[in-house]
């Protein structure tokens, strides 16, 4: 079922009106989980806002709460999300530091106490659409065993990185697991096995079985001990500068997941800028989509595949899951 | 065969005089290359210095050449690296990260036109050593095909991230390939397998033959797709920010490799500090650490084997091959 973008967005506004938002942070919440289902990721777009719903029922997501500075040296700054919805803390926080980056260079805004960012490739976009180079990172609670461990001890922290270009930004959004137990979910319903290895059994073996490692909850970092190194680390750095939790720290509960720590860096390229910068970033796209292709597959940039579908959904309708269409009709 | 860390020293360090490096330049270059080997990264500690001699001898790396300011604005720095060598310019690089961080919270250093840095876990442990958190990257040659591709077009652009801490910095030093080639070379000649899939045999099927990798010249991104997409950005990142040149740009053969751009990037923890921070980072690493075993194995942080080594090497000499050493020793 595919529904426009106006109604999508009209649907989610009104929940979150209803809900007391006040009414610049409805808007601005619900386009944020409008664009996610517009740009194919519907993970975390419309499909995720039961969730979030039942969560600021539970009291987790505080609707009213802004986040705050905490605490500021030059270009770097702490603030306090104060359990306020996790969109509008990273949104508010990537705004600030591409403001930072304009009147230093760069800016690093740490975010502590927040909730879940939802997508986290939207503040990527976010930062791109400025011009500033994005990068930020959230963790999570722990859904991902280290490497060499038996049990889930760290996050799958996203991780994204932007770089603005004229011809399509250039958008990596990339959680630290291979595949998320979302698309390990989505790949047993199609009764499918995963294209390479994504998780171990509960002997340790790898496999590609989604079951066995949904049943085991030991996916896989990327690249087996380097994800898992890169997933603590980004653990580490979120925490120190927020001052905020580690994954240690948070809830291992989905409906629970709060008090996250997250880092935002905008870095303003125009200012060192040489003139050159712009038609580098499009030769760099361009040599990787002139490679000559491996086993009948496609050569993407990061981002590529984001502005095929948001065209194509726009033109053609949203795609929207039924059954949670019709709850959110219900409830408006 | 193992020789003591100050014999190392100052075998490294008589040669490099001798090439008229300025004496406070040799000992530091003299430095990095005896740690890495002291800390266990051979590849890139003496195993590498008969590379960096023929390159200087080949004019590709400029012995007296030093990085200059290009651009500044606010804590963000462009240097020209000017073709000296890449250890000495990326520390240089690192440091005045730091010292922007101490002004500003957050300092950022771009660098172009410069060359390999050897070790690049040497900057991450700088900073850490400063009570700074380091993130530092390259770009490189191409030598890893972007995922899809059948021909190397990004490089393995090595990654580091590391955060001080009282009882043993935590420095991740990863690279965006699965193994290097020193590493499937090392598997190939003691007739192993890879433990995990490493690349592509010709016909584009995952492999763990390290000698069909090593023909083929298809090694595997970490993470695959997501690895490849982390490569690319670094290298846009890079280049847009030091005005330098991209991996394409970068000839493609190691004898050859120049003219990289790099990215330091050092936080102050303290200047934003709450007085949790450090107790925070070990508790992190502790409950890392007390992990149930997975299969039999190890739950290492980041950096915990470069200090058992380090320990190790200090106590019982540094392990070197003895036709290098003898190279070096004939050479001073």
């Amino acid at each position: 079922m595919r529904i426009p973008y106006d109604e999508l967005f009209d649907g989610l506004l009104r929940v979150l009106l209803k809900l007391n938002f006040e009414h610049q942070r409805a808007r601005l919440c619900a386009r944020l989980f409008a664009d996610a289902s517009r740009d194919g990721v519907y993970s975390h777009g419309l499909n995720r806002f039961p969730q979030f719903l039942r969560m600021i029922r539970n009291g987790i997501i505080a609707v009213d709460a802004e986040p705050e500075l905490a605490a500021r040296f030059g270009s770097l700054e702490r603030w306090d999300g104060k359990g306020g919805p996790g969109n509008l803390n990273a949104y508010r926080c990537m705004d600030r530091a591409i403001a930072l980056s304009r009147e230093h260079g760069i800016g690093c805004v740490a975010l502590a106490n927040t909730n879940h960012w939802m997508r986290g490739g939207s503040y990527g976009w976010q930062a791109a659409e400025a011009g500033a180079i994005g990068i930020c990172w959230t963790n999570t609670m722990a859904n991902l065993p280290p490497w060499g461990a038996s049990d889930p001890r760290v996050g799958n922290n996203p991780f994204i990185i932007a770089v603005p270009r004229a011809k399509g930004h250039v958008v990596l959004d990339m959680a630290m697991s291979q595949f998320s137990y979302g698309a390990l979910a989505s790949y047993r319903m199609r009764g499918e096995q995963l294209p390479v290895e994504g998780g171990f059994d509960t002997a340790g073996r790898l496999t590609r079985d989604p079951a066995v490692i949904e049943a085991s909850k030991r996916a896989l970092p990327i690249g087996y001990w380097k994800g898992s190194g890169l997933a603590l680390m980004l653990d580490m750095v979120g925490a120190l500068l927020s001052g905020g939790c580690a994954t240690y720290q948070i809830p291992a509960d989905t409906e629970r997941e709060t008090n996250l720590s997250q880092v935002f860096i905008a870095m303003d390229p125009a200012s060192v800028h040489s003139g050159t910068a712009v038609s580098l970033a499009d030769q760099i796209v361009e040599h990787l989509q002139s490679s000559p292709l491996g086993a009948g597959e496609q050569v993407r940039y990061p981002g590529e595949r984001v502005l095929q579908t948001r065209k194509e959904n726009m033109a053609n309708g949203i795609p929207v899951e039924p059954a949670i269409w019709r709850e959110l009709q219900g409830l408006s």
